[in-house]
């Protein structure tokens, strides 16, 4: 069953045109900022007090913890992006920096290979004794997947015998044998964790950790409720739905309860379908994934439509001014969507990482990096997000990110590490997949042989792309291309000539089977029309409305370019629509432009309500894309566009 | 300044076909089930104990207080109704019941005068302590009200008595006078109770304590700071705003904070400026007026858009699935436009009070007076009503009455108080003005002279009025007709003959003055068509959105009579709306159809975002009063419907 797998950061240059300057975003400014941050050497700053948390553990400093309950697990994504960023480029001195960090990790590590801050400083006899709440487990995932990413980018293995010290240690107290401690995480993370942990070290105890945590979840009796009398605790107020604990997972249908906690949970059933070849699991992640995608996700590719515990709600219940969307929740999905590629060439998924890439996720990062969204709605009014209470968690302009916690590092680590969602290869088929159309060098491996792409991408402003194949022979294997699902037609060209595409395309991908010559090339050409997408008409929010799209870029009006009350603004279905690059507006984006009409305010008095026709008058909308608003001066801003 | 008054509740006997089964319904139903609940004699209701905390104020039994501060309140408003039922169907049992409650409050009333149960038993030590929070003066009010009607419906001075000696303490403590506390309540409505006390008794120190309260809130030093000093609060979380005492009361220029607080205060204002011929405050209250009605108030009379805090928000802030809408404060609007339309015979208030009365408020309560709404939204999906919780304040169906503490006593006492509402005169112009239509017979006086009119009105179901004029010998004096503003045309017959109506109108209302001969006859025509009616442009939640209005009375689509997904449903411009009365249906309504187009379904796959065009099909829409919604099977609803 399982199919396919990445072609690693290591095998895959990204040198594009759009993505490598918000790479070096994160190298030059993210970084840097975040580890003064952690430093708390930003002068103004919320106080951070991560390092200082690790420095009391160790016992070199006296002083009380400080900060959230997971606060490590900042520390812990900070060094993921850090190792992906030294995947292509070594930097000595943060390395060394890193390398430090890491010998801090180990002095406060305790002797049975305990490492968590919290407990270890605050309440050393409350280990494992709130799971539900604590994020103990949590935090200990994300320092597994810190330490497996930089034993993969450097070589050194120092941290990942940190962590596999205390993963050893975890293993001795969770399970399902007597006097072992029958719980899990409130919050999923570490389970996708311990299956990187088992691929880096060959360790199959790791994946069964994981897949003990992730079986257990959910069963009767209730671990939760046993814990929670345990703690003496009388009664509490957020349902097991939350922590997508109400059912043992493969009795679960759709995605319930925190949008970032469903995620990093489905992330980790996917891979453990993959590594047990279990068929059925992996259904149950097709019914929840079509649950996600096709019922609860936003155009953006946002996910989690309720500020009020960050969670799914029902069906088809996307309110565009109050959508949550967290930005760490699009990202999950991604790593959701990259899992069930791997295990299913089928282009939904790819076409999932996109819409989240280009929107949702990119939408949380101002273009000089230096502020987030955690929000992030599609409509915004700033009259009621500043003033209504049901709207207080949006935001009209993004917030230097030291204000926050869990988002900025988590965008630092998922565009360190872009490289890996673009290609996979299946060894016994020979097969190699280009899932995104990012300019970049990957090298993999055939038959024994060396085969190196060098992709050049127009992507997202033009459909172009270029494919150059080089390797030392002519060798027989199979190039599958992802067509996106928004381009009507595709053309390609291998060496000048045009190939025939009938037939030899399945679920989303074109498969070019043939011996492929040193110095081969491929022109692609994918229609890259403005679309106006049209919502399900469940979605009452979108009722009557379009929202343009061009290639995976989803637009927006803004009152920069449109004036105030954009919902008055109404694009007539027979409306021609043009658009152009231009360099000098945001960085370079493409803009949309048309004649929409709006409201004729000379003949509009004060009543509030009355049966007088309006008239209207024509107005030049102009559309930019929705990663790139409030980039400028604060002011409304709009998905959905009305129709008629 | 002041224009005229109100033919009071005595004069005017209300027999109309729509309203007088709603006040049979008060006084059958209503009534006597209150009595229970305040008794706590209704099995599996909620405990009131109110009669109870009077008898532990009397020291009659031993116990506890129970219930909200404002507990008293409800008693008071009971009273009020039971007084205004009396008025017209004098009932030995209810009124003995009255009697003994009344003498109830005497044996708990203090020795200096004071009245209040959650004190007295409670908190003895904490009397004006709390003026912000604790309803002292705001249950000083109520009990005001209910004396002062009860004295007038029964003519029994007891009641009256023993709410004078509580006045005249109130007077005692609060003033600008040294020694006094300067203070006022965080709940208006002891000051438009006191100008109801100072014409039920004469006594002008009640007027001048009522504009001591009105015109001492919001100044600087502040007294809910002071005060809050002085309990050693050290902060508190809701501004001034919410009580309107963020600045003097001239100097308000919009509604702000909580709707019912907000309207009570402006109700007092106008009286204030009839009373003292006080033009700029009557300025205050047009530019308040003009604040709610023409850009913060609902198209069924509602106000107050945020269930945070009951409260208004900002200009054309009125969303229709989170509307709140409070019943309480659409009725507080008709106190206030009653009051506004005294001193000045502008039709635009008579309107108010017609809007809201047909829609929000009479949406309030089910059709057979068991059921309540407190929250008035104009669309409801219940799939997300029950599960957002940012629409927790939604319900789907009308609650148990008990359930409920202010608004079912408060749509009690206003529909038993309809009368007053009608007629007014003017003596020195020798006016008699119709308000509203409805059937019903009034008396006035002109120079010494009885004059009758009787009223048959087919309101709200056709605009046909006939008014026959009962007096002793021919008179000359002017009748002044209201000329609703939804309808475009008038005709009017005087016994039988047209009427030239050109150049005989003024701000809304037609003046016929002549010589009355005993007998005549008008008929009067109100074109009364279906109106497609269109918000403000700025009010974002209903752009290209129009609610159907016929006369009166707003409409709205109902799951039950058109299918699920109500927002989906599109009224093209051009479709012809037709309708007719049903006697069988929801114990009487004008139903209105028309045809729509609806996305057909057949094309539609589970995508959930689409570029594919979407093909429509007929949809025979049926639209139903909207205060008659919520009296079948619950579902979804909606007023304002897509347009194009």
């Amino acid at each position: 069953m399982k199919h396919m797998k990445p072609i690693s950061l290591k095998d895959v240059q990204i040198n594009d045109s759009f993505w490598s300057k918000r790479q070096r975003v994160v190298r030059e400014t993210v970084i840097p900022y975040q580890w003064d941050a952690l430093n708390d050497n930003i002068p103004g700053a919320e106080k951070s007090h991560t390092i200082e948390n690790f420095r009391i553990a160790a016992g070199e400093t006296e002083g009380q913890f400080y900060g959230m309950v997971f606060q490590d697990s900042d520390l812990a994504k900070w060094l993921e992006a850090v190792a992906y960023v030294l995947v292509h480029q070594r930097d000595e001195d943060l390395e060394k920096l890193a390398d430090e960090v890491i010998d801090l990790l180990e002095r406060a590590q305790q002797p049975d290979g305990y490492l968590n801050t919290y407990f270890t400083v605050k309440k050393p006899e409350g280990r494992w004794t709130n799971l539900r709440d604590d994020h103990e487990l949590y935090c200990a995932g994300h320092l597994i997947e810190a330490a497996v990413a930089y034993d993969e980018a450097t070589g050194k293995r120092k941290f990942l015998d940190i962590i596999c010290r205390y993963a050893d240690y975890i293993a001795s107290v969770f399970g399902t044998e007597p006097g072992k401690i029958r719980g899990y995480d409130g919050h999923p993370e570490i389970e996708l964790a311990l299956v990187k942990l088992y691929k880096a070290t060959g360790q199959r105890k790791y994946l069964e950790l994981s897949k003990y945590f992730v079986e257990e979840r959910g069963r009767q009796p209730h671990f939760f409720d046993q814990e929670a009398e345990r703690r003496g605790e009388k009664e509490w107020f957020i349902s097991h739905e939350y922590y997508q604990a109400h059912l043992p997972v493969r009795q679960q249908k759709t995605a319930e309860g925190h949008a970032v906690r469903a995620v990093y949970l489905f992330s980790a059933m996917a891979d453990l379908a993959a590594e047990y070849g279990d068929q059925r699991l992996f259904d149950v992640c097709k019914t929840l994934w079509n649950n996600v995608t096709r019922k609860r996700m936003y155009i953006t590719g946002g996910i989690g439509s309720s500020h009020y515990l960050e969670r799914f709600t029902v069906d088809y219940d996307l309110p565009n001014d109050r959508s949550y969307a967290e930005t760490c929740a699009a990202i999950g999905l991604v790593f959701w969507a990259h899992r069930m590629l791997q295990i299913e060439a089928d282009s939904q998924y790819a076409d999932v990482i996109e819409r989240a890439l280009y929107n949702g996720i990119l939408s949380g990062i101002s273009l000089d990096g230096k502020s987030y969204f955690y929000v992030n709605p599609l409509e915004v009014w700033p009259a009621t997000a500043n003033h209504r209470h049901d709207m207080k968690s949006v935001k009209i302009t993004r917030q230097p990110w030291f204000g926050c916690a869990c988002c900025p590092p988590n965008i630092a680590r998922l565009l360190a590490s872009l490289g890996q969602y673009l290609y996979s290869q299946c060894e016994p088929l020979k097969q190699i997949f280009v899932h995104q159309y990012i300019s970049s060098e990957a090298e993999a491996e055939i038959n024994g042989e060396r085969v190196k792409l060098v992709q050049s991408s127009g992507f997202p402003w033009d459909g172009q792309v270029k494919l150059v194949i080089s390797q030392n022979k002519p060798l027989k294997w199979t190039l599958a291309l992802r067509l996106p699902a928004w381009s009507a037609r595709t053309e390609v060209k291998i060496n000048g000539e045009k190939l025939q595409t009938q037939g030899k395309t399945a679920k989303g991908y074109l498969y070019i089977e043939r011996m492929w010559q040193p110095g081969d090339s491929l022109e692609v050409f994918f229609a890259m029309e403005i679309q106006r997408m049209r919502a399900h008409p469940e979605v009452r929010a979108n009722a009557g409305k379009v929202a343009l799209q061009r290639g995976p870029v989803v637009f927006c009006l803004e009152e920069a370019d449109n004036g105030q009350n954009l919902q008055d603004i109404v694009l007539p279905e027979a409306a021609k629509l043009a658009g152009q690059f231009d360099a000098t507006l945001l960085e370079g984006v493409y803009v949309i432009k048309g004649w929409g009409v709006r409201t004729d305010m000379e003949g509009i008095g004060d009543e509030l309500y009355s049966p007088q026709a309006v008239s209207k008058v024509p107005i030049e909308i102009k559309a930019i894309p929705y990663y790139a608003w409030s980039n400028r001066d604060a002011g409304e801003m709009l998905v959905w566009i009305r129709e008629y």
